[in-house]
């Protein structure tokens, strides 16, 4: 039942065709997402400034790029996360305005102007393992609209590289905390700043790192309570609740 | 070295007893920590109106409550969690005016205002086995000064009650979403809402559940985006990020 | 908005003093779960034969008590599961028609007839140990309406004494198969019948039994392509399960 | 002693030569085994209408192939799965008639009509990344007779997507439910549906899912009862089980 | 179809009222179990001189009496495991004869001579910690009718304790060697002798131990290809097995 | 010091050269393995017809060539497993005499007669998958003097075909059981055997057969006692023990 | 085979008695620890100040005070750990000027001197939680005659409180580091000293710490090159190390 | 503020320019990183003769060439661990004084004199297959000054091999010691030993080795107290904890 259904149900009342009675029954079984409310979602990306998002690995180059192209058509900004360089290629071909952040392994399509963030996004990481991750983050909370500032070697076994950053660190509004192996940056960092962080565990490591399973059980134990975690290796998460949290 | 120290070096240098470079050099080691710095700290929890915290569990009753007394008398407000009504009979006499809530496990002293947060904080579970943890998140948020809606009886198995609440739940600037067993209500919410969604897996469950561990991985796993968890049973800590990121 | 207000918009639309736009978008926010959909739920037990469950541990005495008299005044049957005579003898001083079953750690009050299954289901189970998961099942099962057979003291370590019960095995519409330790009586089971096999891991065992994970694996793995599984120790859902199918 | 050694004792026992008790004896230690019993088998796939199936998984084209045809010769339906095209490539050389279902990654044969089931079997999944698992269950249960109806994107996430096919969902009269990640979407349309729910983890995920063990644990822990449980990506047992419920 | 059924089909044949290829077709589904087969399990304790056993933990003490005192009276030796002495206390009560071995948690009645193993079974551990698994496994193998030397006291962090043991190590026929912590006393026995090592992990330990997890791994993972392992604490199983290999 | 030495300094004291304390201080530091004891481990593979054995995987193709040639020139039997085709064309170049066993994945030189077992072996599995595992042990133990048995096809979810083989396991002085997925096979030929059962856990399998863990945990929770367990697809190791317990 | 022994066949060789080819032969098999070796161990304790240790968990307090005092009349130190007052108050009466160390759980007899470590070992941890398994470390390293200094509440969390003791720290010539929770504190401590660090994961925590498994996974995958870890709240352990380290 | 800013505080301090309690002001936030504190972190590795590392897994080799060339510029050795002969074949051309160490993985660069060790630093391992992580330790040992003794071949299965290595053993200052499968070696040369042992697990191993871990909790279960354990196949952590013992 569409609208037009409804509407012409009204008619029918209003007309006195449809006894009241009767017509609450038909519209008790609307299914409610006949409504228009499941429409409004094809546009939920382009007014939020959120963009669409395409999950590569696992996917074909060519359907990644059919993908992106289609999305790009809505008129909104688009983002393909775990993209390499062929994927790439193959996206750029469709669609010519299409970026390629090599590190962060990330394509974006920036079209449409985000809603700007409030503050500032600090995205902090340890070392070069930790950085695909980090950028994953950073690309995707600077295509959000937020100023975004990384900050990398700055790994908790030499503090003082750390320290000398508690101004950048204290200046966030909210900030995104990556690390691999034992994870403790995100705890040393929340005991640093009064603001939300983000943890983000990353598979870096060997041995009994389990693919980032210490990490991530580090950063769930952390002591600094303002600390909370996403999935391993889940730059784009982080950076998708840095937004909502920066846009408050 | 401390601030007279510090003053006196200076007196030195002015009146010319020490020479430039040998302050320099004496400076150059100087302990930032006696600096005034950590002096602060000492304030914190009374300017931000953050309260002092007892973990309880494994402290003996004597030690809770002289702990709680000895905060208490800095001013600001006092919480302990974890902590049974035994705990609760030697505090209210070292500090009558202490309040027990018996599902959230939580003592509390509310002698300060905290600043109020912006919005509400809505804190979500299915049924009465979680509300423990729940519990203890509101009764947190509460304290530290937000507008605070319980949300129980809402479970993803009987997903029209938890629709039912769709307005207040897109009404909450934050959500603190608690589930045990498979952990799914989270996902579910942060689908419908568009503010940060903060997950707190409980131990409620037998068998596969692992101690919490399903419900966890439930979480960390979630397709929606906007949803970042905490560790195990840790209601507190999700409503000190509520907080936090309240204030913004 | 109640039906009371959607009969009194349509009343409005029939008068003329709402305009049919004005009303298709008040309806358009029209939650469905107002429509009456959720009040049948209330009357679901009662229409399907389907008790009303009271998962027991973690609970007050009191409050099982409690709740279990509040559900017998709906009318329908109510079944406590994970309850000790402690729970009875509140029980059936609030409802003295309550009967307990002690291996099966089950309280069921039985005063609405359930629709009666079309077939025999049969509860399998190896030793004794398992049989407090096997009673809970088959107690569950009759509450439901089922004939219920439960054939105990077959494990696969005595395969005669499993094939001699074959024609009983295949004689059942659906069959529950609880095993703890290496859990492979389910696959054995499976391999005998041409039916559903619901398999029921429980924590019977020690060492690397782990709680009952090596059996739950070992049913999840199992080369009988007619085994499912459900939770460890539970017999509750299993016939669940059983009973819908039964009913088909 | 097999048929001819028994037939040899009926005639000593008619003709006398052989008293009855000692033939008693003689038959008690008869193996069962020889008596033809198995050899029905070989005729049971086609009987059922259950067809012959090859896990293609770690054999070599050549061998699937020689297995496939004289799987073929035998008159019943024949099933290869997880087979890529090369896989494909080979059997239709040998056997023209087989089908090849690239999504799903199966090969079949249908030659033998098997026995329609009674009603729908509703195969369920989120997105695109479960689609190879949902599409094996839909394969293997149309090969088995059942009228399937295959319901993709509808992720918990997004919940009035799933609300949206709510008719659908509960006009099955068994559902295969595939989800990665959490696993919480068989919990949601256990609750929608008063039909049994087989649900089945993929390993789709990254991170904390550990190659699936995350959705896998959410299912078993569901608060949905009338959920179980099959190993991760496992379609084809999924829809073996559905078959079996959808002839009864 | 039982033993009269067969015996009055036998009848009909001889009388030549039923056909010989009808009796053989009446005879090919005849269930083998019902020819006295399973009889022969019940005396098999008492031929072979196996004790019965009864495994106590989780069991009341009552019924381990009970059953207990049953088994006695079938005349064959009988065993009861992790048993405390409450539950002797109601054993003897019921059958005087019955001994308590305080160490290694068993009561045993030997009241029938166990064939003779043929040569000298070794229990080794490392110190008291291990000891009721130990002595559990030594219990169980003498009541089993083997020579058994018990060799405590060496464990491998002071290997000159083991070698000083090293004849007779050297002079078992089977070894049975339970550890904890790491584990590793079977491995280091097993390069020392040219016989079966049977190891038995310890739930012995703390902190990464996890339960016996440890011990147990270590010795799956034995550079000595001369040990196989049974559960953890299981003494009990090793003396079995133990007890099959000495009768060789 | 060597023999010689202390045939020496024997001498030295029968001609009173060296006093009798100094004589004892100096045998004191004696180092026990310079006493001809570790000169006998080079003739033990060849006296006890035991093979010299190479561990392929992770070597060279070359490497375990020039190893194997080197063992061979002892004397005794050469046994290399995990080995491929490649490994055996490089082998056999320098071993003329060298056999390659495909599915085993063995090579064996067998140039000495090793000492013959006094029963049969008995190497059992479910099916063509865990055939490499099962093969390994079968080459092995023939190697080593056993007469050995293979019993394929005979998996728990089609009983009949296991019983069907009843005799042959019977018959055999020692059983070795091979099974992937739920590993169930060791257990029920335990309860059909009254020999010793050596349980190989395959890393056949998928999902949550985490490699072979949960047949593996199936196993070491059998509740057949005869059974003990050795590391994941370690055919060799089995037999290895089959052997000794088949020299007794 | 003793001292006396040998001698008494020098004596034989000297007088010609036994030939030498037969005093070979005996020596042959000479167990090298009859030679005096193993008796030095006995004087080991007392010559090292190492003091023997009992673990009392699992143990009678009837058994520790026996081995206490039987441990204490060799002369050397004694050492009891995870003791209670219980204990404490049966070995008191057993030997009056054993000492107990309440937080520490520990029982000391402090009787023979032991050698003066060369530097000061640090033990450090965070807060009152770790301080049982701290002060064990503490307690047993003042006994094995280290001077120690123990640093306490110094969490990564509130980073300046570790920072004021960084002098400390530096002067210390090994550290003991226990942490519970995320276990970060070894990793931040190794990168401000230039000293091996000990790291000591405690099961402080709840909910994903597993018992500590979460500190020991991030102190074995720490990002700090001079940090090793021992077995969770093994505070003696690391001591004994530490003592080791401090004496060269 | 650097040390040029505050030399210019001083300055004004000095001439009357600034009051004193405006200077406490200023340098009461005064970053204590920019005190030159951090500037001699780059001198580092040239004073101690600590290499500077590059860990090579997942960098490119062109990275690798670059950093190495980089680093070595500074005068300091330079150590590459987890190259393969491409890394070196990169590295040499930009520094063609930089040596290969195929087995350990490893290309150094020795160009400047480490202090050296006061004793022997001893490598241990059982066999081939842990030579890789066992030689790591070994290059780094040496490139760190220290006299490195390695000791293969010496696994605890053939025992009396250990043993025959016992003085060298016991004459070494500090232990390395690798083991896969089981990981028993590190325990018991920790019993012959009173020297610190340094427990590297390595992943050598199958099955229920799960990559390293039952290694991993064998040496964390040591019951040797002199056992610390650092993180699998990290042969280069060891050797840089051995390097700082053996300066001591």
């Amino acid at each position: 039942m569409d609208r037009a259904q409804i509407e012409s149900l009204l008619h029918e009342v209003r007309e006195g065709r449809t006894a009241i009675p009767d017509a609450l029954d038909r519209l008790r079984d609307l299914p409610f997402e006949d409504l228009g409310f499941a429409k409004l979602d094809h546009h939920r990306p382009l007014r939020t400034g959120m963009p669409e998002v395409i999950y590569s690995s696992g996917k074909t180059v060519a359907h990644v790029a059919h993908i992106f192209k289609h999305m790009a058509s809505h008129g909104g900004n688009v983002l393909a996360t775990r993209a390499t360089r062929d994927y790439y290629n193959a996206v750029v071909e469709a669609e010519p305005c299409a970026v390629f952040h090599e590190t962060a392994r990330c394509i974006t399509l920036d079209q449409a102007p985000a809603p700007a963030g409030k503050g500032t996004v600090a995205v902090v990481c340890a070392g070069t393992s930790d950085l695909p991750v980090a950028e994953e983050a950073a690309v995707t909370s600077r295509l959000m609209g937020n100023t975004t500032e990384l900050i990398a070697d700055v790994g908790v076994a030499g503090i003082h590289r750390l320290l000398a950053q508690r101004s950048a660190l204290q200046s966030a509004r909210v900030l995104i905390v990556c690390a691999g192996m034992e994870g403790a940056l995100p705890t040393v960092v929340g005991g640093l700043v009064n603001a939300p962080v983000l943890a983000v565990p990353t598979s870096v490591g060997y041995g009994a790192s389990f693919g980032g399973l210490a990490a991530l059980l580090g950063m769930l134990n952390t002591c600094s309570p303002n600390v909370c975690t996403v999935n391993i290796d889940n730059g784009f998460g982080a950076a998708v609740i840095a937004t909502l949290i920066n846009r408050l």
